[in-house]
């Protein structure tokens, strides 16, 4: 473990047999510009000699045999260790892994099987806070190291291409904040809050009273003293509970970034729990990461990053609101907005690498720069969505005729 | 039949044993604000006497059973022959009773399974030319009289609550083509073109190359002199032929009031048409009516007026989308654009119905306006949405990065 990988020997044809199979096996995928080095043997193994190649060095032969046995979690540990070493830009080669690997791992209904009974034995009330707790409580510390000063740990909204992230975190509260029409007489629910910057805006900003939800006590502790710093503890509740708890009526109901931590064999409820919420002209967001058809998260990912996460398609977020009486009225794909945040956050990470491997260790900087890189190629590359779903109860006619309020002059 | 419904008698309260029935039956309907004049007898039934209420003259006895044995159908029916009448207005009287009746009515799995029996059998090559016939060719001057001059027979879209149909069709055209950022190099298939308004409008306001699908020989003869007319013959070809046989490749895939006639059995075939025409940075966009839910159309309307039709619910929708590598962009629903649309068509017809009388009989009359007056207050109580939904092929990322280029200044 952590062996890191020198610079190879002098390149030769490949022609053991490991070589031989590596390249038919690349051949069989379609030809990757990807060339392995095999610093054991010296070989260079690529299924094409024509166009510009990323560079992958592995180490050794068990790690390549790990990798040929199940890429999709091998690769993933293999980088943390330092067994696998990526030469140049990680995302570029992120992207041209994408680009080969995803149109060719459908999921098999076994597969999926498994990973929906994965799922519901694991975002149960308790069950969720664990999976929660793994992910968000690592230290605030940590997060603040490279989320920017809103902390908000998704999406972002570029107006233009050259907003800073900053700027387009706060572009992005209030774009959420538009759709819903938010004004300083409304009551808000906000369904899991992070770290509470969203709530505290609608506070802030908008004048709205906002009991927010959040079963992660770091952020929770985080998101109280902002309130009190900012002198909204009045007009700001933050509520540490599950959101299959929430109670009471409102005007508007908002998640952020919860929905890939719920799991699709709780969407009905949540419908039941937004549409028991929200008064006869209330209006309902749920902001997710999507997918364009149904299939479980990378498998790396959801074992060593978000345990219990699932990244839905439209088709199945319809589960939330066709059973229970909703009308949606818009849906916003920013698949390019979490590509540009995701770059704005890994520069800011490998600024403070030093500092994350004091907080943890070499292995966990690298784990996270995968994952960091890995995310930017998913949206790149259109293996992931960012879906932003506005929805209102089914006899609202309370509704501006057009979109154009989302835009203001 | 034909025997129009005269002034009843003197009110006195109900006593005999259909009216308690009827009042029976009202209350546990949740006392809709419906007062039943059964003119045989003289009765007036109602379920509440607070509030005002709306007013239906029933005929005979026979005609209050058969509502009583089968409203959904039966209404419809005996307000086509006369049986029974509203009083005042219609619109107010469907609204009331969508309020109503539309709650009540969840579709059995029995009856979906027969629907989805009778639709298959339908929507084949043959009986879709069969079904679209039934509806779209019974005259081009009939329609003539009451769409307005675009003879767009779809969902307009209204800018301002002020605009005029015609002035709410173009903006509704020029709002699809800016979503689908046409431009003149730009090569268009449209699936359901039906006078051809929106084909013409793209290749003569955009510069467009067009070839627009229908297979309604009376609306294809009308495009194509509107064609010659405005010197467009050499950019819009009009064919023949049902949107499975479209073959060659385009920018812009366009299909507005198509899907409802194409049966959800049929979706993913229709997702590969399109997926097939469409190049890599292509853009398409699907205009529907829909619903919230899973559900046949009315079955009135299904049966008289269209054949073979069905409105999907948005997770149904994406049966076109997600089996073949699409990426949705943006939902927006102009449930209340179509409201609108309807109260002008149906204004305009009633202006003309001596014609409309003389073309055909007055049965034909009652039965439009009660068609118009009902899709009126199925949009307007939420029962039926209309979606516009935006996709493009999973991997282009030549994308705007807002949606503000559909909104201009």
């Amino acid at each position: 473990m952590n062996a890191n990988v020198g610079s190879g020997t002098q390149p030769r044809t490949a022609d053991s047999l490991e070589g031989r199979m590596l390249r038919r096996l690349l051949r069989g995928l379609g030809n990757p510009p990807i060339e392995f080095h095999l610093l054991w043997s010296g070989e260079r193994v690529a299924a094409t000699a024509t166009g510009p190649l990323e560079h992958l060095r592995i180490a050794d032969r068990r790690t390549l045999l790990g990798l040929l046995y199940d890429a999709q979690v091998r690769f993933g540990d293999a980088y943390t260790s330092g067994q696998i070493e990526v030469e140049g830009d990680l995302v570029k080669f992120m992207v041209a892994l994408f680009r080969v690997f995803a149109p060719h791992a459908p999921e098999s209904i076994a597969s999926r099987i498994v990973g929906w009974c994965r799922r519901s034995r694991r975002n149960t009330l308790a069950g969720s806070r664990d999976n929660i707790h793994r992910h968000y409580d690592i230290g605030n510390e940590f997060y603040a190291l490279w989320l920017g000063d809103t902390m908000a740990y998704t999406c972002a909204y570029y107006p233009s291409a050259r907003a800073t992230l900053d700027q387009a975190q706060t572009a992005k509260m209030d774009h959420v904040c538009r759709k819903l029409r938010l004004g300083a007489a409304d009551s808000v629910v906000e369904a899991g809050c992070g770290w509470g910057g969203l709530a505290l805006h609608m506070a802030g900003r908008y004048g709205a009273k906002v009991r927010a939800f959040n079963i992660s006590r770091e952020q929770l502790e985080f998101a109280r003293r902002r309130a009190r710093e900012q002198g909204l503890e009045h007009r700001v509740e933050f509520v540490e509970d599950d959101y299959r708890n929430i109670s009471g009526s409102c005007d508007v109901f908002a998640s952020v970034g919860m929905l890939e931590h719920v799991g699709p064999e709780h969407y009905p409820e949540l419908g039941r729990v937004m549409r028991a919420a929200l008064r006869a002209n209330g209006r309902g967001l749920i902001h997710s990461i999507g997918r364009n058809r149904p299939g479980t998260l990378h498998p790396w990912i959801e074992r060593r990053i978000f345990p219990g996460a699932y990244a839905p398609s439209l088709g199945e977020m319809m589960q939330i609101f066709e059973p229970c009486g909703f009308s949606v009225l818009d849906v916003e794909n920013l698949r390019l907005h979490y590509a540009q945040t995701l770059r704005h956050w890994l520069e800011r990470y490998e600024a403070k690498t030093e500092q994350v491997s004091a907080m943890f260790d070499e292995e966990f900087v690298r784990m996270w720069r995968l994952y960091l890189a890995g995310s930017i190629a998913a949206f790149e590359t259109g293996t992931l969505q960012l879906f932003q779903v506005l929805v209102t109860p089914q006899n609202n006619n309370d509704l501006p005729l057009t979109r154009e309020y989302i835009y203001p002059r």
